[in-house]
Protein backbone atom coordinates (compact mmCIF):
# COMPACT_ATOMS: atom_id res chain seq x y z
CA UNK A 1 0.00 0.00 0.00
CA UNK A 2 1.59 3.28 -1.04
CA UNK A 3 0.04 6.63 0.04
CA UNK A 4 0.72 10.33 -1.10
CA UNK A 5 0.85 12.28 2.10
CA UNK A 6 0.89 15.76 -0.16
CA UNK A 7 -0.01 17.41 2.77
CA UNK A 8 2.68 17.02 4.50
CA UNK A 9 6.14 19.15 3.87
CA UNK A 10 5.64 19.26 0.44
CA UNK A 11 5.81 15.41 -0.26
CA UNK A 12 4.64 14.61 -3.62
CA UNK A 13 5.82 11.07 -3.82
CA UNK A 14 3.55 8.23 -2.53
CA UNK A 15 5.52 6.84 0.39
CA UNK A 16 6.19 3.41 2.19
CA UNK A 17 8.61 4.28 5.25
CA UNK A 18 8.81 7.60 7.15
CA UNK A 19 12.20 7.26 9.46
CA UNK A 20 12.87 9.61 12.01
CA UNK A 21 16.74 10.55 12.58
CA UNK A 22 16.29 13.11 15.36
CA UNK A 23 13.97 12.70 18.37
CA UNK A 24 10.85 10.87 18.54
CA UNK A 25 7.94 11.69 15.57
CA UNK A 26 5.20 13.72 16.82
CA UNK A 27 1.73 11.57 17.45
CA UNK A 28 -0.28 12.82 14.94
CA UNK A 29 2.38 11.18 12.16
CA UNK A 30 2.20 8.09 13.78
CA UNK A 31 -1.24 7.90 14.01
CA UNK A 32 -1.53 8.94 10.56
CA UNK A 33 1.18 6.93 8.84
CA UNK A 34 -0.71 3.49 10.79
CA UNK A 35 -4.32 4.51 9.30
CA UNK A 36 -2.58 4.89 5.68
CA UNK A 37 -0.17 1.71 5.93
CA UNK A 38 2.82 3.64 6.10
CA UNK A 39 5.71 2.20 8.16
CA UNK A 40 7.16 4.59 11.03
CA UNK A 41 11.00 3.90 11.40
CA UNK A 42 13.20 5.37 13.92
CA UNK A 43 17.25 5.80 14.56
CA UNK A 44 18.58 5.34 17.95
CA UNK A 45 21.85 6.01 19.02
CA UNK A 46 21.02 4.83 22.27
CA UNK A 47 18.98 2.13 24.25
CA UNK A 48 17.11 5.12 26.28
CA UNK A 49 16.26 6.17 22.88
CA UNK A 50 14.94 2.79 21.77
CA UNK A 51 12.79 2.79 24.69
CA UNK A 52 11.00 5.97 23.73
CA UNK A 53 10.86 5.28 20.23
CA UNK A 54 8.69 2.14 21.07
CA UNK A 55 6.63 4.20 22.79
CA UNK A 56 5.73 6.40 20.45
CA UNK A 57 4.66 3.64 18.49
CA UNK A 58 7.44 3.20 15.49
CA UNK A 59 7.11 -0.51 13.73
CA UNK A 60 10.71 -0.83 13.27
CA UNK A 61 14.23 0.49 14.62
CA UNK A 62 17.14 1.73 13.25
CA UNK A 63 20.30 0.47 15.51
CA UNK A 64 22.97 3.17 14.51
CA UNK A 65 26.36 3.25 15.78
CA UNK A 66 29.15 5.67 16.37
CA UNK A 67 30.87 5.11 12.71
CA UNK A 68 28.01 6.08 10.95
CA UNK A 69 27.88 9.07 8.95
CA UNK A 70 26.14 12.04 10.10
CA UNK A 71 24.42 12.73 13.52
CA UNK A 72 25.43 9.42 15.64
CA UNK A 73 25.95 8.94 19.24
CA UNK A 74 28.83 7.62 20.77
CA UNK A 75 28.60 3.96 21.16
CA UNK A 76 29.80 1.12 18.46
CA UNK A 77 27.51 -0.83 15.92
CA UNK A 78 29.02 -3.96 17.24
CA UNK A 79 27.53 -3.67 20.89
CA UNK A 80 24.71 -1.09 20.21
CA UNK A 81 22.59 -3.60 17.94
CA UNK A 82 22.49 -6.30 20.03
CA UNK A 83 21.00 -4.16 22.70
CA UNK A 84 18.72 -2.53 20.29
CA UNK A 85 17.66 -5.87 19.38
CA UNK A 86 16.62 -7.22 22.76
CA UNK A 87 14.83 -3.80 23.65
CA UNK A 88 12.71 -4.37 20.58
CA UNK A 89 11.54 -7.73 21.51
CA UNK A 90 10.97 -9.01 18.09
CA UNK A 91 9.91 -5.86 16.16
CA UNK A 92 12.25 -5.49 13.19
CA UNK A 93 16.09 -3.75 13.32
CA UNK A 94 17.80 -2.54 10.93
CA UNK A 95 21.92 -2.27 11.79
CA UNK A 96 23.78 1.05 10.68
CA UNK A 97 27.08 2.35 10.73
CA UNK A 98 30.32 1.02 9.45
CA UNK A 99 28.87 -1.31 6.96
CA UNK A 100 28.99 -0.68 3.42
CA UNK A 101 30.41 -4.59 2.41
CA UNK A 102 29.05 -7.98 2.03
CA UNK A 103 31.52 -8.92 5.28
CA UNK A 104 30.05 -6.08 6.83
CA UNK A 105 26.29 -6.61 6.36
CA UNK A 106 26.67 -10.51 7.40
CA UNK A 107 28.30 -9.51 11.00
CA UNK A 108 25.23 -6.78 11.29
CA UNK A 109 23.15 -10.29 10.87
CA UNK A 110 25.11 -12.09 13.15
CA UNK A 111 24.74 -9.57 15.75
CA UNK A 112 20.88 -10.32 15.61
CA UNK A 113 19.90 -7.05 12.80
CA UNK A 114 17.47 -8.30 10.29
CA UNK A 115 18.65 -5.94 8.03
CA UNK A 116 20.97 -2.86 7.60
CA UNK A 117 20.63 0.51 6.85
CA UNK A 118 23.26 1.86 4.80
CA UNK A 119 24.06 5.53 3.82
CA UNK A 120 28.10 6.46 3.02
CA UNK A 121 28.50 3.92 0.66
CA UNK A 122 25.75 5.61 -1.77
CA UNK A 123 27.60 8.23 -1.22
CA UNK A 124 30.28 6.55 -3.76
CA UNK A 125 27.37 5.91 -6.28
CA UNK A 126 27.10 7.05 -9.52
CA UNK A 127 23.62 8.33 -8.38
CA UNK A 128 24.42 10.46 -6.03
CA UNK A 129 24.19 14.32 -6.41
CA UNK A 130 27.32 15.17 -4.18
CA UNK A 131 30.21 17.66 -6.18
CA UNK A 132 32.93 15.66 -7.96
CA UNK A 133 35.35 17.39 -5.61
CA UNK A 134 33.24 16.31 -2.44
CA UNK A 135 33.25 12.72 -3.89
CA UNK A 136 36.94 13.00 -4.87
CA UNK A 137 38.46 13.29 -1.25
CA UNK A 138 35.91 10.32 0.11
CA UNK A 139 37.41 8.16 -2.59
CA UNK A 140 41.29 9.47 -0.92
CA UNK A 141 40.11 9.56 2.59
CA UNK A 142 41.10 6.64 4.87
CA UNK A 143 38.96 5.24 8.00
CA UNK A 144 40.68 7.83 10.54
CA UNK A 145 39.75 10.74 8.54
CA UNK A 146 36.33 11.52 9.94
CA UNK A 147 35.12 13.49 12.85
CA UNK A 148 31.81 13.86 14.97
CA UNK A 149 31.55 17.75 15.24
CA UNK A 150 29.15 20.29 16.29
CA UNK A 151 30.47 22.53 13.48
CA UNK A 152 28.39 22.00 10.87
CA UNK A 153 24.30 21.86 12.54
CA UNK A 154 25.25 22.29 16.29
CA UNK A 155 25.08 18.56 17.30
CA UNK A 156 27.96 16.13 16.83
CA UNK A 157 27.33 14.64 13.11
CA UNK A 158 30.40 12.47 11.91
CA UNK A 159 31.86 14.13 8.40
CA UNK A 160 34.71 14.27 6.56
CA UNK A 161 37.87 16.36 8.53
CA UNK A 162 38.94 19.02 6.20
CA UNK A 163 40.20 23.03 7.26
CA UNK A 164 37.16 23.51 7.76
CA UNK A 165 37.72 21.83 11.50
CA UNK A 166 41.14 23.00 11.98
CA UNK A 167 39.59 26.44 12.00
CA UNK A 168 36.70 25.74 13.80
CA UNK A 169 39.53 24.02 16.80
CA UNK A 170 41.82 26.93 16.74
CA UNK A 171 41.95 28.12 21.04
CA UNK A 172 40.60 31.67 19.93
CA UNK A 173 37.66 29.96 17.90
CA UNK A 174 33.83 30.68 18.99
CA UNK A 175 32.18 27.54 20.15
CA UNK A 176 29.23 26.29 17.86
CA UNK A 177 25.59 27.97 18.15
CA UNK A 178 23.16 25.00 18.89
CA UNK A 179 21.04 23.63 16.21
CA UNK A 180 19.32 24.79 14.25
CA UNK A 181 21.03 28.36 14.98
CA UNK A 182 24.80 26.84 13.32
CA UNK A 183 23.38 25.46 10.35
CA UNK A 184 21.63 29.24 9.82
CA UNK A 185 25.22 30.51 10.60
CA UNK A 186 26.99 28.35 7.89
CA UNK A 187 24.74 27.26 5.03
CA UNK A 188 25.40 30.10 2.96
CA UNK A 189 29.50 29.83 3.77
CA UNK A 190 28.79 26.13 2.43
CA UNK A 191 27.16 27.03 -0.32
CA UNK A 192 30.29 29.52 -1.68
CA UNK A 193 32.96 26.51 -0.34
CA UNK A 194 31.12 23.62 -2.44
CA UNK A 195 31.49 26.01 -5.64
CA UNK A 196 34.42 27.48 -5.25
CA UNK A 197 35.80 23.49 -4.43
CA UNK A 198 34.02 22.49 -7.30
CA UNK A 199 35.62 25.36 -9.46
CA UNK A 200 38.64 23.97 -8.32
CA UNK A 201 39.76 26.57 -5.94
CA UNK A 202 42.70 25.57 -3.87
CA UNK A 203 41.53 26.86 -0.51
CA UNK A 204 37.72 26.26 -0.89
CA UNK A 205 39.15 22.28 -1.77
CA UNK A 206 41.14 22.24 1.78
CA UNK A 207 37.84 23.28 3.55
CA UNK A 208 35.67 20.98 1.53
CA UNK A 209 33.65 18.30 3.42
CA UNK A 210 30.54 16.25 3.76
CA UNK A 211 28.71 14.04 6.40
CA UNK A 212 30.44 10.40 5.91
CA UNK A 213 30.95 7.73 8.10
CA UNK A 214 34.29 5.70 8.80
CA UNK A 215 33.61 3.47 5.88
CA UNK A 216 35.01 6.30 3.60
CA UNK A 217 38.43 4.37 4.04
CA UNK A 218 36.59 1.52 1.87
CA UNK A 219 35.43 3.30 -0.48
CA UNK A 220 37.96 3.18 -3.56
CA UNK A 221 35.60 3.81 -6.94
CA UNK A 222 32.15 5.58 -7.97
CA UNK A 223 30.24 2.70 -9.09
CA UNK A 224 26.27 2.87 -9.77
CA UNK A 225 24.00 1.85 -7.01
CA UNK A 226 22.66 -1.68 -8.56
CA UNK A 227 26.00 -3.00 -8.53
CA UNK A 228 26.80 -2.29 -5.24
CA UNK A 229 23.95 -3.04 -3.42
CA UNK A 230 24.11 -6.41 -5.86
CA UNK A 231 27.76 -7.18 -4.86
CA UNK A 232 27.21 -5.98 -1.17
CA UNK A 233 24.17 -9.26 -0.79
CA UNK A 234 26.19 -11.37 -3.03
CA UNK A 235 29.01 -11.28 -0.98
CA UNK A 236 27.36 -11.32 2.11
CA UNK A 237 25.42 -14.97 0.70
CA UNK A 238 29.12 -15.66 0.20
CA UNK A 239 30.56 -14.76 3.75
CA UNK A 240 27.07 -16.51 5.62
CA UNK A 241 28.32 -19.84 3.38
CA UNK A 242 32.21 -19.61 4.40
CA UNK A 243 31.06 -19.51 8.08
CA UNK A 244 29.11 -22.46 7.79
CA UNK A 245 32.11 -24.18 6.95
CA UNK A 246 33.49 -23.57 9.77
CA UNK A 247 31.30 -25.22 12.26
CA UNK B 1 57.15 -24.61 22.55
CA UNK B 2 57.22 -22.36 25.81
CA UNK B 3 60.10 -20.99 26.77
CA UNK B 4 60.96 -19.53 30.13
CA UNK B 5 62.00 -15.12 29.40
CA UNK B 6 63.36 -15.22 32.50
CA UNK B 7 66.13 -12.57 31.70
CA UNK B 8 63.55 -10.05 30.59
CA UNK B 9 61.27 -7.84 32.99
CA UNK B 10 60.91 -10.29 35.63
CA UNK B 11 59.56 -13.37 33.55
CA UNK B 12 59.54 -16.21 35.75
CA UNK B 13 56.35 -17.98 33.66
CA UNK B 14 57.03 -19.72 30.15
CA UNK B 15 55.61 -17.54 27.91
CA UNK B 16 53.27 -18.74 24.32
CA UNK B 17 53.01 -15.07 23.25
CA UNK B 18 54.35 -11.66 23.72
CA UNK B 19 51.34 -8.91 22.79
CA UNK B 20 52.38 -5.05 22.06
CA UNK B 21 49.99 -3.04 23.35
CA UNK B 22 51.71 0.50 22.77
CA UNK B 23 53.93 0.77 19.99
CA UNK B 24 56.20 -1.56 18.08
CA UNK B 25 58.51 -4.13 19.88
CA UNK B 26 62.26 -3.65 20.15
CA UNK B 27 64.11 -5.82 17.20
CA UNK B 28 65.77 -7.45 19.60
CA UNK B 29 62.90 -9.11 21.51
CA UNK B 30 60.73 -9.83 18.05
CA UNK B 31 64.95 -11.96 16.99
CA UNK B 32 64.50 -13.33 20.75
CA UNK B 33 61.20 -14.53 20.94
CA UNK B 34 61.57 -15.93 16.93
CA UNK B 35 64.34 -18.15 18.33
CA UNK B 36 62.34 -19.41 20.99
CA UNK B 37 59.34 -20.23 19.07
CA UNK B 38 57.01 -17.37 20.97
CA UNK B 39 54.93 -15.74 19.04
CA UNK B 40 54.30 -12.15 18.88
CA UNK B 41 51.00 -10.45 18.62
CA UNK B 42 50.53 -6.28 18.58
CA UNK B 43 47.01 -4.59 18.89
CA UNK B 44 46.62 -1.79 16.44
CA UNK B 45 44.06 0.41 16.38
CA UNK B 46 44.76 2.21 12.34
CA UNK B 47 45.82 0.98 9.31
CA UNK B 48 49.02 2.48 9.38
CA UNK B 49 49.86 0.99 12.68
CA UNK B 50 49.15 -2.45 11.52
CA UNK B 51 51.94 -1.13 8.30
CA UNK B 52 54.38 -0.40 11.08
CA UNK B 53 53.80 -3.74 13.23
CA UNK B 54 54.20 -5.64 10.35
CA UNK B 55 57.72 -4.37 9.30
CA UNK B 56 58.89 -4.64 12.75
CA UNK B 57 58.04 -8.57 12.42
CA UNK B 58 55.09 -9.53 14.20
CA UNK B 59 53.25 -12.84 13.85
CA UNK B 60 49.66 -12.07 14.50
CA UNK B 61 47.64 -9.10 14.42
CA UNK B 62 45.15 -8.00 17.18
CA UNK B 63 42.28 -5.02 15.40
CA UNK B 64 41.30 -3.25 18.57
CA UNK B 65 38.12 -1.15 17.50
CA UNK B 66 37.31 2.34 19.60
CA UNK B 67 34.83 0.45 21.54
CA UNK B 68 37.15 -1.79 23.62
CA UNK B 69 38.58 -0.74 27.09
CA UNK B 70 42.30 0.73 27.64
CA UNK B 71 44.17 2.35 25.22
CA UNK B 72 42.19 2.68 22.13
CA UNK B 73 41.94 4.40 18.96
CA UNK B 74 38.99 6.04 17.30
CA UNK B 75 37.93 3.54 14.84
CA UNK B 76 35.40 1.13 15.24
CA UNK B 77 35.86 -2.79 15.50
CA UNK B 78 33.22 -3.11 12.12
CA UNK B 79 35.38 -0.94 9.90
CA UNK B 80 39.00 -1.87 11.42
CA UNK B 81 39.00 -5.84 11.19
CA UNK B 82 38.10 -5.97 7.42
CA UNK B 83 41.21 -3.16 6.98
CA UNK B 84 43.75 -4.75 9.25
CA UNK B 85 42.31 -8.23 7.83
CA UNK B 86 43.31 -6.90 4.37
CA UNK B 87 46.78 -5.25 5.44
CA UNK B 88 47.56 -9.18 6.81
CA UNK B 89 48.03 -10.64 3.92
CA UNK B 90 46.95 -14.04 5.54
CA UNK B 91 49.03 -13.49 8.99
CA UNK B 92 46.25 -14.43 11.89
CA UNK B 93 43.96 -11.61 12.66
CA UNK B 94 41.71 -11.60 16.04
CA UNK B 95 38.92 -9.17 16.56
CA UNK B 96 38.69 -6.74 19.91
CA UNK B 97 36.55 -4.60 21.22
CA UNK B 98 32.58 -4.52 21.47
CA UNK B 99 33.34 -8.62 21.94
CA UNK B 100 31.34 -9.91 25.41
CA UNK B 101 29.09 -12.58 23.83
CA UNK B 102 28.78 -15.30 20.96
CA UNK B 103 27.02 -13.43 18.45
CA UNK B 104 29.52 -10.43 18.78
CA UNK B 105 32.25 -13.27 18.47
CA UNK B 106 30.28 -14.52 14.97
CA UNK B 107 30.01 -10.70 13.74
CA UNK B 108 34.25 -10.60 14.32
CA UNK B 109 34.47 -13.68 12.46
CA UNK B 110 31.93 -12.36 9.70
CA UNK B 111 34.37 -9.51 9.21
CA UNK B 112 37.09 -11.35 8.63
CA UNK B 113 38.55 -12.24 11.86
CA UNK B 114 40.41 -15.57 12.97
CA UNK B 115 39.20 -14.88 16.43
CA UNK B 116 38.81 -12.71 19.01
CA UNK B 117 40.43 -11.03 21.64
CA UNK B 118 38.49 -10.00 24.74
CA UNK B 119 39.07 -8.08 27.93
CA UNK B 120 36.03 -6.25 29.17
CA UNK B 121 34.13 -9.59 30.04
CA UNK B 122 37.18 -10.58 32.24
CA UNK B 123 36.37 -8.03 34.42
CA UNK B 124 33.26 -9.51 35.53
CA UNK B 125 34.84 -13.29 35.50
CA UNK B 126 34.90 -14.25 39.71
CA UNK B 127 38.86 -14.72 38.90
CA UNK B 128 39.27 -11.16 37.93
CA UNK B 129 41.17 -9.46 41.10
CA UNK B 130 39.10 -6.11 40.78
CA UNK B 131 38.35 -4.63 43.92
CA UNK B 132 34.55 -5.34 44.77
CA UNK B 133 33.24 -1.62 44.71
CA UNK B 134 34.61 -1.53 40.69
CA UNK B 135 33.11 -4.31 39.80
CA UNK B 136 29.29 -3.27 41.02
CA UNK B 137 29.77 -0.37 39.16
CA UNK B 138 30.67 -2.07 35.66
CA UNK B 139 27.39 -4.41 36.74
CA UNK B 140 25.57 -1.39 37.24
CA UNK B 141 26.33 0.45 34.17
CA UNK B 142 25.25 1.06 30.61
CA UNK B 143 27.08 1.23 27.20
CA UNK B 144 26.74 4.93 27.37
CA UNK B 145 28.70 5.39 30.54
CA UNK B 146 32.45 4.43 29.52
CA UNK B 147 34.90 6.91 27.52
CA UNK B 148 38.10 7.81 25.93
CA UNK B 149 39.91 9.92 28.76
CA UNK B 150 43.92 10.78 28.95
CA UNK B 151 43.36 11.68 32.87
CA UNK B 152 44.82 7.86 34.15
CA UNK B 153 47.50 7.36 31.77
CA UNK B 154 48.18 10.17 29.17
CA UNK B 155 47.11 8.81 26.38
CA UNK B 156 43.29 7.97 25.40
CA UNK B 157 41.70 5.06 27.25
CA UNK B 158 38.46 4.16 27.49
CA UNK B 159 36.98 3.74 31.14
CA UNK B 160 34.15 3.96 33.20
CA UNK B 161 32.89 7.62 33.42
CA UNK B 162 32.43 8.42 37.20
CA UNK B 163 32.75 12.10 39.38
CA UNK B 164 37.28 11.68 38.16
CA UNK B 165 36.28 12.68 35.00
CA UNK B 166 33.50 15.42 35.88
CA UNK B 167 36.60 17.15 38.30
CA UNK B 168 39.43 16.46 35.46
CA UNK B 169 36.74 18.25 33.25
CA UNK B 170 36.09 21.36 35.10
CA UNK B 171 36.61 24.84 32.95
CA UNK B 172 39.81 25.61 35.87
CA UNK B 173 40.81 22.41 36.05
CA UNK B 174 44.46 21.49 34.76
CA UNK B 175 45.39 19.12 31.50
CA UNK B 176 46.19 15.94 31.61
CA UNK B 177 50.26 15.21 31.51
CA UNK B 178 51.31 13.43 28.69
CA UNK B 179 52.39 9.48 29.64
CA UNK B 180 54.40 8.72 31.60
CA UNK B 181 54.14 11.44 33.79
CA UNK B 182 49.93 11.45 34.10
CA UNK B 183 49.80 8.21 36.07
CA UNK B 184 53.06 9.20 38.05
CA UNK B 185 50.72 11.91 39.32
CA UNK B 186 47.60 9.91 39.98
CA UNK B 187 48.91 6.65 40.94
CA UNK B 188 48.92 7.12 44.08
CA UNK B 189 45.73 9.01 44.29
CA UNK B 190 43.73 5.84 42.68
CA UNK B 191 45.29 3.65 44.92
CA UNK B 192 44.02 5.56 48.10
CA UNK B 193 40.25 6.31 46.27
CA UNK B 194 40.14 2.45 45.51
CA UNK B 195 40.68 1.89 49.28
CA UNK B 196 38.28 4.05 50.46
CA UNK B 197 35.64 3.12 47.70
CA UNK B 198 36.08 -0.89 48.46
CA UNK B 199 35.60 0.23 52.30
CA UNK B 200 32.38 2.11 51.30
CA UNK B 201 33.52 5.57 51.65
CA UNK B 202 30.90 7.89 49.40
CA UNK B 203 32.69 10.27 47.97
CA UNK B 204 35.47 7.15 46.86
CA UNK B 205 32.45 5.37 45.20
CA UNK B 206 31.51 8.39 43.17
CA UNK B 207 35.09 8.38 42.01
CA UNK B 208 35.64 4.88 41.49
CA UNK B 209 36.52 3.88 37.81
CA UNK B 210 38.57 1.28 36.42
CA UNK B 211 39.69 0.52 32.48
CA UNK B 212 36.54 -1.05 30.68
CA UNK B 213 35.10 -1.15 26.93
CA UNK B 214 31.98 -0.21 25.87
CA UNK B 215 30.04 -3.99 26.58
CA UNK B 216 30.26 -3.25 30.35
CA UNK B 217 26.27 -2.42 29.39
CA UNK B 218 25.76 -6.61 28.69
CA UNK B 219 28.02 -7.29 32.01
CA UNK B 220 24.88 -8.39 34.59
CA UNK B 221 26.37 -11.07 37.01
CA UNK B 222 29.94 -12.53 37.76
CA UNK B 223 30.77 -16.01 36.50
CA UNK B 224 33.27 -18.26 36.41
CA UNK B 225 35.78 -17.48 33.30
CA UNK B 226 35.14 -20.88 32.16
CA UNK B 227 31.44 -20.72 32.10
CA UNK B 228 32.29 -17.55 30.00
CA UNK B 229 34.30 -18.91 27.73
CA UNK B 230 31.91 -21.54 27.22
CA UNK B 231 28.87 -19.74 26.66
CA UNK B 232 30.42 -17.18 24.25
CA UNK B 233 31.83 -20.17 22.01
CA UNK B 234 28.27 -21.63 22.02
CA UNK B 235 26.34 -18.97 21.34
CA UNK B 236 28.59 -18.06 18.68
CA UNK B 237 28.09 -21.87 16.61
CA UNK B 238 24.24 -21.00 17.49
CA UNK B 239 24.35 -17.87 15.57
CA UNK B 240 26.58 -19.38 12.64
CA UNK B 241 24.11 -21.75 12.21
CA UNK B 242 20.71 -19.65 12.63
CA UNK B 243 22.76 -17.26 9.57
CA UNK B 244 23.40 -20.53 7.45
CA UNK B 245 19.30 -21.19 7.95
CA UNK B 246 18.98 -17.91 6.66
CA UNK B 247 20.05 -18.73 3.04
Amino acid sequence: MRTAFTDLAGVEHPITLIANALGTPPPGLVTRAKQEGVAVAALVGQPKHAVRQLAAGVDLLIAQGTEAGGHTGTIATMVLTPEIVQLAEGRPVLAAGGIASGRQMAAALALGADGVWCGSVWLSSAEDVANTATKDKFLAATSSDTLRSPTRTGKPARQLRSAWHDEWERPNSPPPLPMPLQPLLVSEAWQRIDAAAEAGHEGALRLESFFIGQVVGSLRAVRPAAEITRQIIADCEQRIAELGGML
